[in-house]
């Protein structure tokens, strides 16, 4: 994209005269590149990237630069290489000393979607070796440490030996990122957040895709939300994402797998951290909401072919189902809380999880069907709660949140509960139920539903392999 | 513009979010919607450039922002808000108790171009009230400030106080503007110098203006420059930055004109501070090169119909005329180096300005005809001379520059002088003789010369009224 109005010569010619005399100004010089779109060579990323962790460069020339990306784009060498720079900004967790292919999932974000809880001690139960490195939630978006965070004394702060160690004796570890991991990314993140540079499909995958490959994974299957509470509303551009990040992860010879799977409700019937762990548990016991098994099912048969587990799709599904249906992932899940300090007990006692001390109902206001339940919104109640995260100082209040006897496109009669509000404040509570007004919307004809998955993305492109809503 | 591929929506929504929690967040929601392409309402531009300019706003997120605004540009509205918010940064000269019109004239910068030390002087001796507040020299082109500090003595900082009384007393105030003047330009100009955000036509108008205005001026007279030596290349381009701050201007009820000069060659046969001002003193003499004789007089023309000093320009041109014949600008220039404490002795006597030790002739590769002398190249050239400055810490070499003997379409002979260089050092006298090579092309043919004046913005628009090359 050229800016018609300006003339370029000029600042060309400005550089001239600054090289010349200073034989250098190199910070402004690779603004002026991209922000005029042109291609950057490796070592003018490699010089922003490694000069800004290093605070050379400072936050008002990467905030130009990153909104310069923001509009002129990456190619695809530029991505690799920023991914690459990030990695190598930090350490890598070095796994080697593990001779199995290590396999990780990872979802771009969503409401409800306690997926890895499940998914993890389905595929270590089955053999599978799943280094999980897992963020916290921010904004609308649950995070996987909140999740288990809400059993007591469950530890996710692994060091680098601990995790090893766990991965070797139980085949799970599921952490946080450590401090030394992609420091670079965290410096561009808290700018971005600030600056509108968070929406780039390119900064987005690179950021992902750095801290991935930095936890040591072989093989990593990506869950790309799309719908209303998705980070990318529209399908082209979550395959976008999907595609950008399969791409940066082959070129680094990782075995790369994408779904595109819906996200304009909440997935499952719990929003909230003990709550989704609470469900996770009870899928685990055999119980669940149809559509959050399924996913689970897929990710994780995806998962066990990758990892060698399994020959194909159909033998990974049945293995996955075995796991749960003999309790082997059930007890995996209690060696995963043993092993990190966790207090075990609450498989069979969930009242040992931190509970909201108001429950209320939110009844329909008419008789009809749902054909709204808008995540996002849904979500965004939730932070009020005290679920989610409006920033990363802020607590989570772990017993709060949603439990949905309805959800899109059942029937409804007026004045039927179609959630329970889980609250510890009733002024909060109030409010979370003023925005569910505007969530939910229940009309006299049913809509259709939107499908579960839209198709997958592996580096030969996107594959329109539908799922219909269970 | 739209970068198709990312969903709004998403950020939208994030914002309800913030707002809901906080009430606030609004640098993220105006670098956001700037970002899209979103008209700003004219409190967050207000609320943007006072809280930078009062250090709440940090450079990243101003930054951003104005990278965004390079890219998606500025509304009509919103530069004149822009400009009116920088304006408010600090404080106005109140010029109110001196009751005729306050007329200025500015240039958007080129090589050789020492009019204001002309005009100023004639406009002044006709009559005229001339406050003008000038920059210094920063790049390839030169400033008013430099080269007038270039005379023994002279004072270009003046207090408020001061330059009103200098107005009273003898018509003209040459000053620099004071650190009180639109702090917000200073800051932004800095930020905006390091981040490549320089080159938006929205961004230059709203500087310029924002202090011609701060000045107490009533009637402005714009030397819009285009060519290879000007900020602007492109005709169109500097029509459409003439148009921006004519119509900026006229918004705030200030009489404007804008001329579309040629700067592909440098203007006179001077560059470099001391060898301007003496060659100023030489057109005052009713000596000098005809072309920027020619500018010189349409501008004071221009400059004395819009004061009231002349009722057309035919008569505004004798009457500049006459000033010069008369010796009465001679006269006022005088006043003004006396009542500045400079050493009037210089204009009979230029052995008293800074001299340069080593002049050296720069002759003619070939015979034929002069076909290329770069303006930008040749000022590139005299700032390793010492004539300019790299950065706003560099130190003037006041004696140092060029005279030059042919210009574009000069029939030259083989080893003639085509220019002396003026050096004090002879290591930076060859790296510019260098240079100069890359600036002047000679060839067998003569080329067509370009038009001395392109035309002339007012608020009705452009009218290509052409001047040729005398």
């Amino acid at each position: 994209m050229i800016n018609s109005s300006i003339d370029f010569n000029f600042e060309k010619y400005r550089l001239i005269l600054i090289y010349f005399l200073r034989q250098q100004m190199q910070v402004y010089d690779i603004i002026y590149q991209k922000r005029n779109g042109e291609e950057l060579a490796s070592e003018e990323i490699s010089y922003m990237i490694h000069g800004y962790t290093q605070g050379e460069i400072p936050d008002y020339q990467m905030s130009a630069f990153l909104m310069a990306v923001w509009y002129q784009k990456l190619t695809s060498k530029e991505r690799a290489q920023l991914t690459m720079e990030m990695l190598k900004s930090g350490k890598q967790i070095d796994l080697s000393s593990i001779p199995s292919i290590k396999i990780d999932k990872h979802s771009t974000g969503g409401v409800g979607d306690g997926t890895s809880l499940i998914i993890s001690p389905i595929v270590a139960a089955a053999g599978g070796i799943v280094p999980m490195m897992s963020g916290r939630g921010l904004g609308h978006t649950g995070g996987t440490l909140d999740k288990l965070e809400s059993i007591p004394g469950f530890n996710v702060k692994l060091d680098e030996k601990t995790a090893i160690k766990n991965l070797q004796e139980i085949g799970a570890a599921m952490m946080g990122q450590t401090d030394d991991i992609v420091p670079a990314d965290k410096k561009m993140y808290a700018l971005r957040d600030v600056t509108a540079t968070i929406d780039s499909i390119d900064l987005i995958s690179a950021s992902i895709m750095s801290k991935k490959i930095a936890e040591g994974m072989d093989a990593l299957v990506l869950d790309v939300k799309t719908g209303k509470g998705a980070f990318m509303q529209k399908k082209e551009n979550s395959i976008a994402l999907a595609k950008s990040m399969v791409e940066i992860g082959s070129d680094l010879n990782k075995d790369m797998f994408a779904y595109i799977t819906d996200m304009n409700q909440p997935l499952g019937k719990t929003v909230g951290n003990s709550l989704e762990m609470i469900q996770a548990i009870e899928i685990l016991k055999g119980k669940g909401p149809e559509d959050i098994v399924e996913i689970v099912l897929l990710l994780s048969a995806r998962m066990l072919v990758m990892c060698k587990k399994a020959e194909n799709m159909e033998k990974g599904r049945a293995i996955a189902q075995k796991m749960i249906d003999s309790y082997k992932a059930l007890e995996k899940l209690k060696q995963i809380i043993e092993i990190q300090n966790g207090d075990a007990r609450v498989i069979d006692d969930y009242s040992l999880f931190p509970q909201a001390s108001l429950k209320e109902d939110y009844f329909s206001p008419k008789h009809g069907y749902i054909c709204d339940m808008d995540a996002l919104k849904i979500g965004l109640s939730a932070v009020v709660l005290g679920a989610g995260r409006e920033n990363m100082e802020s607590q989570i209040d772990y017993g709060t949140g949603y439990i949905m006897h309805k959800k899109l496109g059942d029937k409804v009669e007026k004045n039927e509960p179609i959630l329970t509000i889980h609250a510890n404040d009733k002024e909060k509570l109030e409010k979370a139920r003023q925005m569910l007004k505007h969530a939910i919307q229940v009309n006299d004809k049913a809509v259709d539903l939107p499908l579960l998955v839209y198709g997958y993305v592996t580096k030969d492109g996107f594959k329109d392999d539908t799922i219909p809503r269970p």
